[in-house]
C-alpha cells in the first residue's frame, strides 16, 4: 500500500473456457500476473471463472465443480502468496454437503479467507445451484476491508446494504452479465446500478464481468470500478474484449459516510421505519 | 387514459419565488395548465414548491408554511378537478400539531388524497423541519397506483422498496437537488440513483426538480421520468431552465416484476436474510 493509502484494484475481464477448469486455471494465472504488473494489490475475477456459466443441467455443473480445497483455489492461494495480492473470484463449488454452489472466494497470502455463496440466483441458476443463506463476508485484508457478492445479488440494494453496514470499504463482485438491449447512448443498466449501490453507501465497488460468447449467450463485458461517490474510475462501457482494468482507490475514504453538511449515508437511515421490507 | 393504458406524466421544473406562497400559486397554476395542454394526466411539482427552500431559520419557514387545508392545496385541488389530473407536489406544511414539515401532497379531483412528510431530512433541514414517521402512501388514482416521497428519501433504497412493495406503479418525487460537481460527461448522480431505484423495483419514477438560484444555492435542474427498466424517457440532464417534461407511460407494466426467464425483482428477494438492515 502506498503511503497515501492508495491501492490499485484490478478487474480481470477474461473469457473462461466452458467446462474446462484446467484451462481456466491457466487463463486466470496469466490474468493475475498481468494485473500484478500493473500494480494491483486486489484482483477481481468473474463469476464462475473456473467453469464457465451456461450449464445445460446439474450434471454438467457437477462435472466442472471443485471443492474450496481443490486445485483452482490452491492455485489462487499460491498466486496471492507469491504476489502479495488479494484475489476475489467466482468458482463453481461442490460444498462439503455435496451441494452445488455459485460461490466466490476471498484469498490472500494467508490462504482462503472466506467463501461466499450466491444468495440470489438468476433465472435458471436456481435449477442447478443451491442458494447461500449467509451474509456477504467482510474480510480485513492488507488492502482494506473487502466484501464479496455475486452478479444478481447486486440487484438487491438490501444485500449491498448488509455488506456496507458490516464495514466493507470495497465490495468485489464477480459477475457474468448477459447482454441485453439498451437505448442508444446509455451505459449498461448493470453499471448504473453498481454506481447507485456505491454512492448510497459511500463504498467502492469493483464488478468484474466476463467476455467470450458461450453456447449462444453473449455478455455485457462491462467490468467497472467505481469510487465511493459512485463515479466510474475505470470501465463501465460494454466491450467484447478480454482486458484488465485497474484504478487507484483510497479505500479509507469509504470509512467516512458524510456527504456534505450534516448528512451521512448511513447515520441518516431510519431503520425503525423499514420493517415491511423484511417481512 | 388512452385505451392502451398509456398516460402522460409531466414534471413541471419551475423556479419558485422564495418565501412568497402567493406568487408560487400563480407559477404552479400556469405550469399545470401548460402540462395539461401537453396531455398530462399526472403532474409532478418540485419539493417545497409553495415556499422555496433556502430558509435561514425556523421562523422563516414558519412564515411561508401553510396547513394542508390552506390556499395552495385548495388551488391544487381546484386545478386537479378542472383538468382531471393528479397533482403531486411539495409544500411547506404547518401540521395540525404545529410542527413544520417538508411535505408532499397527492391531490386529484376528489381532493387531497394523501399527505406524505419527508422522513429523511437533508443537511440543515433537520434544524427546521420535523421528520415524518409514516411510510410513503400508495394512492389508487384514475391514472394508476401512485406513491410519493421527497428528494433525499430517494437515496435510501429501503424507502423506495417500501413504496414499491406496497404496490406503487409510479413513484412521484418532488425534489430540490442542490448542484454539485460531477465528472465531465456524467449524468447527474441523483438521476443515476433514480434509474437504479426504478429498475430494481420495475416501477416508474418521476422526479421533479427546480431551477432558479436561491440565496447562492444552485440546482441540478435534472428532472427525469424513467420507465420500469430504469431508462430515462424524458429529462435527466442538468439544466438551468424552467421547463415541463412529459412522457407517455404505461403504468400497468409496473405490475409485472418479471425481468426475464425465471427472475422477478420482488419474488427473488430474500427478506429473511435482510434482518441487519432494520436493526
Amino acid at each position: 500500500m502506498a503511503t497515501d493509502g492508495r491501492i490499485v484494484v484490478a478487474c480481470c475481464q477474461i473469457a473462461p473456457v466452458f467446462g474446462d477448469p484446467t484451462a481456466n486455471r491457466e487463463i486466470v494465472a496469466a490474468a493475475i500476473r498481468g494485473a500484478v504488473v500493473l500494480g494491483a494489490t486486489v484482483v477481481v475475477l468473474p463469476e464462475l471463472a473456473t467453469s464457465g456459466y451456461v450449464f445445460a443441467d446439474r450434471a454438467e455443473a457437477l462435472a466442472a465443480a471443485e471443492t474450496a480445497d481443490g486445485p483452482s483455489l490452491a492455485l489462487w492461494h499460491s498466486l496471492a502468496s507469491d504476489h502479495r495480492v488479494v484475489i476475489v473470484g467466482g468458482f463453481c463449488e461442490l460444498d462439503p454437503n455435496g451441494e452445488l454452489r455459485n460461490s466466490a472466494a476471498i484469498v490472500d497470502h494467508d490462504g482462503l479467507r472466506a467463501v461466499y455463496r450466491k444468495a440470489h440466483l438468476w433465472d435458471a441458476e436456481r435449477l442447478i445451484f443451491t442458494p447461500g443463506d449467509a451474509s456477504p463476508p467482510v474480510v480485513e485484508t492488507a488492502a482494506g476491508r473487502i466484501s464479496a457478492m455475486i452478479c444478481y445479488d447486486l440487484e438487491f440494494p438490501e444485500w449491498v446494504r448488509v455488506a456496507a453496514l458490516a464495514g466493507a470499504q470495497l465490495l468485489c463482485a464477480p459477475v457474468n452479465w448477459p447482454a441485453c438491449p439498451r437505448p442508444v447512448g446509455e451505459r449498461p443498466a448493470e453499471v448504473v446500478r453498481v454506481q447507485a449501490n456505491a454512492a448510497v453507501n459511500r463504498m467502492y465497488v469493483a464488478a468484474c464481468d466476463r467476455v467470450g460468447p458461450e453456447r449462444g449467450v453473449d455478455w455485457v463485458g462491462g467490468s467497472v470500478i467505481v469510487d465511493a461517490d459512485g463515479w466510474p474510475l475505470a470501465g463501465g462501457e460494454a466491450s467484447a474484449d478480454a482486458m484488465t482494468l485497474t484504478s487507484g482507490c483510497r479505500l479509507g475514504e469509504a470509512a467516512d459516510k458524510g456527504i456534505g453538511g450534516l448528512s451521512d449515508t448511513h447515520a441518516d437511515r431510519r431503520p425503525e421505519l423499514y420493517g415491511s421490507i423484511v417481512e
